[in-house]
């Protein structure tokens, strides 16, 4: 890109390094940043400068948070003895914009997958086994429904049963709206296994 | 997005204004910036903040640059008297990377259109015009192919024939390895139009 000036080739690089962002996509926002107002670059600068700097793990739930506590494990209207254990904050966000989930979470940041070299010991799950020791009914297990999700959730359910908390899993089943015949048999042998009764 | 804390909400929202990132990207990007080493935070920063404050118009083509002339205007081994009009810089770096034009290029930053009312004095035309009076052989016209850029076109055709310049348009028709079934009618009809001797 030697057509480019040096500060604009150095914008370009730096931005096509971020995920999903190939060097087409980051010539585009290169040049939407330098037709964005001053204040308005200097906000997204300083915006990501200082996420970085102060957002840590929430220290009961290791979600992102920039305090000591995120708002879920702060709002003492949530249901506290009802943990849903999730890969990441995205995994989180999904379920809140449901509305429908009253208790509170546990981030793992990852999933065990030997493939890739990740053991337990690499994820937050002796975190989730410190806040096992206060009073929980329930943990439920909403990890991805692939091998790295599967296999985390065997080993949580080994870990949770002996202490006496009961521990379920997301049901696995077609999609709402999906139409059989174009759902992928593994789902669909997953969704005769698990029927309910009417 | 309440479940999030402040500084990530702000970031999310930051990151979602840019073009062609929805919201759930721009979570993506958000906890993949969370993740990134703190200098390599700093360094997409500055780099952002750095190209917005120094970066501005060549002097004599108007594309983007940090310094007084762009590289390709600097080039002496260029052919000065030949000049691409494109409308982007985008458009600049596409035809570069062909390597087989040897011209110099114009940026007009933006295409004549009656409908957003933009006109030719809201575009880089004035400019083109100051160059005119050097000698130049050509004006090739390469912007794009629709009623902005053909509109365009013709407005420049017509300010510049007088000055006893040649001006070309880049060619219409078929794509390089297009399957004809699947062209539109209106390039199949430019490309017999535009047919050359062979």
């Amino acid at each position: 890109m030697d057509f480019y000036s040096t500060q604009i080739t150095n914008l370009v690089e730096q931005l096509s390094r971020l995920p999903g962002i190939g060097e087409k996509s980051a010539q585009r926002l290169a040049f939407h940043i330098l037709n964005m107002p001053e204040e308005q670059v200097a906000g997204l600068s300083e915006a990501m400068v200082s996420a970085k700097k102060n957002v840590r793990y929430c220290k009961e739930c290791c979600t992102y948070t920039d305090e000591e506590l995120c708002p879920i494990c702060r709002n003492m209207r949530r249901n506290h003895r009802l943990i849903m254990v999730v890969e990441n904050p995205r995994d989180l966000a999904a379920y809140e914009k449901t509305g429908k989930y009253e208790g509170v979470y546990h981030v793992l940041h990852g999933a065990i997958s030997p493939m890739a070299g990740i053991g337990p010991q690499d994820i937050r799950l002796s975190e989730l086994m410190v806040r096992l020791q206060k009073d929980v009914d329930e943990v439920i297990v909403a990890t991805n429904k692939n091998l790295e999700g599967d296999t985390t959730a065997t080993y949580i359910s080994k870990l949770v049963k002996p202490l006496g908390v009961k521990v379920s899993r997301i049901a696995s089943g077609v999609p709402a709206g999906g139409d059989l015949e174009y759902i992928d048999e593994v789902t669909l042998y997953r969704a005769l296994e698990g029927r309910v009764d009417m």
